[in-house]
């Protein structure tokens, strides 16, 4: 297995040659065309990239480009556990919390799929006793809301799931406790959340890996402090997610506590215990474990080399085309469904965080773009906002669309002769192909020049599983983007010189005039 | 006043020779260049500029381009009721609700401030009715809830103002109605929201200028029949936002009506009823005032020709150097406060929806990039997500910051020797140092380049008056680039060719094959 800097290879040659030879997909899309390009996903899925500027001659230099940086190879090799997060000197082990590869990874005689199962146990078998009235508040009432105190990917992932799943759950049945999450270090979000909860009946859910967190922390304390004022015996209040390793580890402040470790990312981590708690809460263990069984399924899908086979692997190389060879520097991701107006929120960090680096895996400068930046909000109310630039903006924006033909709960009324979620389709099948085809018309102001290229992910409703697929999915596509690219994917640097000159405002030593000035401004 | 091409001007030629002579603001930013780079704003806020690639030559020539292009006149006659709205031939008046120019804007012998300040009027009395008991459900009991039905301009900007001061109001004792939103037309959102209200207690608005928006109208009947099944008087629970010659204007069908006219846009709306209505529900008339003032004290400001006096006009060119001659396509609007979480949001679409646009105000096509991708999400929540991209990804995106040194809620706890309110300032700080100067490291995946611009808006506190001098810098700084750009930033048609499919769709006759085929995807 090698790993070569992505315009080293032959493909990038090859696709930099293609890109002369324009294929103009506005007058090739038809029924044929999109009855034809479209690959099966998990859990019932379909990924279609009908509307892409991609031909047969592109298609094959994708596989070649596949083949050639050996994407299914490096996939593989992670989930066998090699240390592919190289900076960090550490394995990525999140496809392991829902199965991983089948085969065990080892690590010091440890079985480490054993401890993730183990905790997984743990915390469904937790959640189980939390809504059998086994676990109850301190003065005795049952609890009713789960609050999650928690920042990055231990708010966005789980914020965006359980805003997807929240009503089918309560569709279904299913919903036990309402979710609330407590991020930002401005004492507003959780004073604000804290005032709109019984406390009494408030499980807190503490989640930081490193246990050093300083926002998480800080809204430990509040929180903590609000318990106490309240009466309340904080320890039977709050549960911790973290590392074993961790400072809040083994500590009877908690009334329990579930272990992720070093291999699983934060924006990886929603498969874990970081997602696995509030899922479990909120919506029994059962639900969680199928959302992992669909991720679980996207994940073994990824291992198809053949990229008419592997919607991931197509995906993650469409986005490199247009990326590296189109050179359009943003994407949007633009969800028909409420349920996941949250879920761009949660792709912008994994997309962004993971692939938004300027050297290669062994820290080299890389003289090509890598991660676009991601954006993207809800449809229809995006056609409202900012599609207007999508439209006859300057720029060409690539779009993936999500949509669903049924609705979560299934509440619907018929205006003018069709229902709502019916308007919602129309309006993303209508929106697919005024993109790409776009409109004449004398007055230029009105012209729709089209050309505009666009995927769609589509299934029948947002469940559990599908929701766990549809995660894999972007996980596997971003990693495969991360192999093409030749950077790490898994750590973050970029966030810590920020971490490290708060620290020194907050301890009166600003590293230099400017950065005193601008303390001072908000009489720091 | 004369309407030119931006890249016919003698200022386009002298920026773009200026490009060649880099300025490094890396090195230039000492607390000297801070305390000098700034500009007082309406309501206390301060607009800082020190850590932008902008040097006295930049200033100048940015000058000279406000001067040729006539930013300032082209304002004035916007204000003076001048037909700026080219394509729909329409005036521009959304100033006008907040005061405008001080002279009457006459039409028809009817003075069209008049009518603005009328209705202002009679809102802000329905409001107080409304709480003094005066207006109740149809069961006699007191309205506790207020529910806006709407979408795009009637959603995210009245969404952003209501959660920007939810807190404040909270603190301040001024709380009257707790607010929610209905928006999309996919089914889940309003029937979530719905199943969340006492419907005995609600009242909604329907806002629709047009009186024919899709989503708007089934919404409205999607609320009309549970408000029915409930056994409610529907008519009892519900008022309307609309223009006087929509059809739902002067309709018994509601408790009351409020009326906008053609020359308020959706996006510039929120100082219209459409923002009025629910603000003054929530919170009280009187706030809905104070922030008409604040926004009014920045439209004033706004007349200065002189651009180191005049915050909205240097951070509209600022925005012109970075996207025209820094050629950076996107643009990050960060504010350090969790009560502007949808801040972004409304500003993507003020932005996008204004100014994406390839044609210029009289349809002919332009060979220079308009309006740039916004996105954003509040700090310290960014800095654990997309962040990691913004300080060591392949791009360059220009960073717009807000912050304030005190909370709304005033509500805090002490770590670490600091509170959480410091902790939050403290980062931003940092922040801005980062990216403008970064740091060395000999291994470069934890090098940091640095040279990546922002701007600071800082203040000491966010109330009404401050979000409406917030909001007016904002709709004024897309205006003057717009003007630069000599294109019509108060026209949509891009948003017309995806209704026209929609309607298409429905009917049952797909413009072509390939529409029709996504269509059968979900089953239409």
């Amino acid at each position: 297995m090698q790993f070569i800097d992505f315009d080293k290879t032959d493909a990038y040659r090859l696709l930099t040659e293609h890109t002369l030879n324009k294929f103009d997909f506005r007058v090739k899309l038809d029924a044929e065309r999109v009855g034809r390009c479209r690959i099966p996903m998990a859990a019932g899925l379909t990924y279609s990239w009908a509307a892409k500027a991609v031909d047969d001659k592109t298609l094959k230099l994708l596989q070649a480009l596949s083949d050639e940086q050996e994407l299914i190879a490096k996939y593989r090799a992670l989930l066998s556990g090699e240390v592919m997060n190289t900076g960090e000197n550490r394995r990525v082990l999140h496809h392991l919390l829902r199965g991983g590869h089948g085969q065990p990874v080892i690590e010091n005689k440890r079985d480490i799929g054993e401890f993730y199962r183990g905790e997984l146990d743990r915390l469904c078998e937790f959640a189980s006793s939390v809504h059998s009235g086994k676990y109850k508040g301190s003065t005795g009432k049952p609890f009713t809301t789960v609050i999650q105190i928690g920042i990055g990917g231990s708010d966005l992932g789980p914020r965006a799931l359980y805003l997807a799943l929240e009503n089918w759950a309560a569709a279904e049945g299913k919903k036990k406790l309402t979710a609330k999450f407590i991020s930002n270090v401005d004492p507003d979000d959780a004073s604000a959340v804290i005032a709109s909860c019984e406390l009494e009946q408030s499980l807190f859910i503490l989640v930081s890996k490193s246990g050093t967190t300083q926002e998480t922390l800080a809204n430990e304390l509040f929180v903590r402090d609000k318990l106490i004022t309240a009466g309340l015996d904080a320890s039977k209040h709050m549960i911790a997610v973290t590392s074993e390793t961790s400072p809040l580890a083994h500590n009877t402040n908690y009334l329990d506590s579930f272990y992720i470790d070093d291999y699983v990312g934060g924006r990886y981590s929603s498969s874990s215990a970081v997602g696995g708690c509030v899922l479990s809460l909120a919506f029994g263990p059962e639900v969680f474990r199928e959302f992992l069984a669909g991720a679980a399924e996207a994940d073994a899908l990824a291992l198809q080399p053949d990229i008419n086979k592997n919607a991931a692997l197509l995906d993650a190389l469409i986005g490199v085309w247009e990326r590296n060879f189109q050179k359009y520097p943003c994407t949007a991701v633009l969800p028909y469904s409420q349920a996941l107006s949250r879920f761009p929120a949660h792709l912008q960090q994994l997309d962004m965080e993971s692939n938004g680096k300027r050297v290669n895996r062994n820290g080299v400068p890389l003289s090509y773009s890598t991660g676009p930046v991601v954006f993207g909000e809800s449809g229809t109310n995006g056609q409202h906002s900012f599609y207007q630039l999508l439209h006859q903006g300057t720029d060409i924006i690539p779009l993936q669309f999500i949509g669903f033909s049924e609705s979560q709960r299934g509440d619907d009324v018929t205006v003018d002769g069709s229902v709502s979620q019916t308007k919602l389709a129309a309006n993303l099948a209508a929106q697919i192909a005024a993109f790409a085809k776009g409109q004449d018309n004398a007055d230029l102001n009105k012209e729709f020049h089209g050309g505009r290229p666009s995927s769609l992910i589509f299934g029948k409703r947002l469940t559990p599983q599908v929701l766990g697929s549809l995660l894999a999915h972007y996980e596997n596509k971003v990693m495969f983007q991360g192999f093409v690219w030749n950077i790490n994917s898994f750590d973050q640097e970029g966030v810590q010189l920020g971490k490290v000159l708060t620290k020194k405002v907050l301890a009166g030593s600003p590293a230099d005039s400017a950065l005193e000035a601008y303390s001072k401004i908000f009489g720091i």
